[in-house]
């Protein structure tokens, strides 16, 4: 009988997430049943959607019960298994939650292939969910051309900075928002986007009728709100809009309006579409393959920002919504 | 030398239309000039982008200036040609103008069939914009399955209540938003649609959900605002929302903000499209067959409101937007 530490949901946030918000919590953890696995969490991914699962309301999964342990995305080590399909020190990534340890009956768990040419912590900066969202979202949604204009917000974010690239790659020209000038540093004169805009200190769209003398024909949309609406007024003919966060609403503590020009979509015969990385893991493979050929190509780079200790992730999380972070943020809750 | 009567914009207006915002005008019109066709004007079309085009900015199509004769889709004889693609006595349809004669070059003309087993106003009810509206807006951009949920915006309006038959023919659950009982009535009972809501008199978001038991799956989005976002919180999973117009835009004096939900376009992986019938000139044969063919089969059917005197044009527009027009609106210039 192991002990087991985790972060449980004490109050649904109202605005802004509050450490208040979480629960610290020990509890002897029982040994796996017959079918089951033990894991020992190595990381876990901190990310803008951790927000909305901590709402009352359902979402694209089920929601949470107030005092359930926090829902979240991580990679762990197997310690013990009385699951054929497992075994002791596979790795292995899935929803593990915000915990030491997790019991799992192996539904919505990867193993994870090993002798890869990439750390373990690529499988939350280049790949996993990350990569699976970036690639599809971007080729899957917008079917981007060479010499189109691709717009992107939180465009030095985990999943902002691979679409800019992959569209660099395709051929595009890359513009991206972003909330510092670091970051602006970082994505025009590392990753090779073409511009970069501190949307925190420019006038957005100004900037982009600079930044875009052709207009705008993709957008890759993290964060909704006052940017999409100032996109959408740039937009050209059979633009596609790929929605795949809208930041901006979700610590929001009543709704916020949407953009008041969403008629431009008539005009310009456009298109807005969502989706969720989920749809695509029967697909996995493929994008896996890719990007881990474009980074040992150098066509591809990334960043992760790993933060240390189990007990520091409610406080971290924060650093998604006030930019601070810098790279996919990750927390380390045991050894690899 | 003929004398020309014409309705000029005289001022952009301020949220509705008035009359005032139209000037009365007589003028000698010039003989055509080499080239040219000389059009009588038979009828015109008023329809909810009759506001638009009233507006400063550029939209789909060049702003008027202040001055010119009103911007309108009409249909005309011509009286007299000097262009070897039309002869005297043929039957034309193109934006015409607000006037009794109109001089053109042939660009953007097009010259009806004769012999049809439809009267001269089914151009405006259910064939010409209309009918490639609601033909292409429909089964091109959601394509409609069997046993889908299909939700209509001014569903007793020229466009929706053929989107909605199209629809039934299609196999779909239809349900329709209108602003009387006596258009739920006829949409219902006359048109065969499964349900239809008074947006006016009823809470929408609780009449959809009683109506809608499996949720939505294709929006024919005519008027965005709060009935846009009423149906986001109810859509299923790959939803798709063509957007067809936002009459609840149009008249604003002010930009009015956009749905709240947008978001849930992500959670449900669902699609929000812009059309304009133009795109589809080059396939109008294929949606005239099909539609006189299920007119003929009484499949389908369509009402027509005409209203008499190129005079009343400016006062009977507003029957657009306060939803007194029964069938699509046209005025009657001169005799056919």
């Amino acid at each position: 009988m192991k002990t087991n530490q985790q972060w449980l949901i004490a109050a649904r946030p109202r605005g802004d997430v509050k450490e208040s918000d979480f629960r610290w919590n020990e509890a002897t953890l029982a040994d796996p049943a017959d079918g089951e696995v033990l894991i020992r969490t190595v990381y876990i991914s901190l990310d803008p959607t951790n927000r909305i699962w901590m709402n009352e309301a359902e979402s694209y999964l089920p929601a949470l019960p107030l005092g359930h342990v926090m829902r979240g995305g991580g990679i762990g080590a197997v310690e013990e298994s009385r699951n054929p399909g497992f075994s002791k020190g596979d790795i292995v990534q899935g929803l593990l939650g915000w915990q030491k340890y997790s019991l799992s009956d192996g539904a919505g768990l990867a193993k994870l292939p090993k002798g890869l040419p990439v750390p373990l912590t690529a499988f939350f900066g280049l790949l996993g969910h990350i990569g699976l969202t970036a690639y599809f979202g971007l080729l899957d949604i917008t079917d981007p051309k060479p010499g189109e204009t691709l717009v992107i917000s939180t465009a030095a974010g985990a999943v902002g900075s691979l679409v800019g690239q992959i569209g660099k790659i395709k051929g595009c020209y890359v513009v991206g928002l972003t909330g510092s000038d670091e970051k602006c540093h970082w994505i025009k004169d590392e990753l090779g986007f073409d511009a970069a805009i501190n949307y925190k200190t420019a006038n957005v769209p100004d900037a982009l009728k600079q930044n875009c003398p052709k207009g705008i024909d993709i957008y890759f949309d993290n964060v909704g709100g006052a940017i999409l609406e100032a996109v959408l007024n740039q937009i050209n003919m059979k633009a596609r809009i790929s929605v795949c966060g809208m930041i901006s609403q979700y610590n929001a503590d009543s709704p916020l309006p949407g953009p008041s020009n969403l008629a431009n979509l008539i005009m310009k015969r456009a298109r807005m579409e969502g989706f969720l990385c989920f749809d695509y893991n029967s697909r996995a493979e493929e994008a896996f393959t890719q990007l881990i050929g474009w980074l040992l190509q150098g066509k591809l780079k990334y960043r992760v920002d790993v933060v240390q200790g189990l007990e520091n992730a409610p406080r971290t999380l924060h650093k998604l919504f006030d930019g601070s972070n810098a790279g996919k943020l990750i927390v380390q809750v045991g050894p690899e």
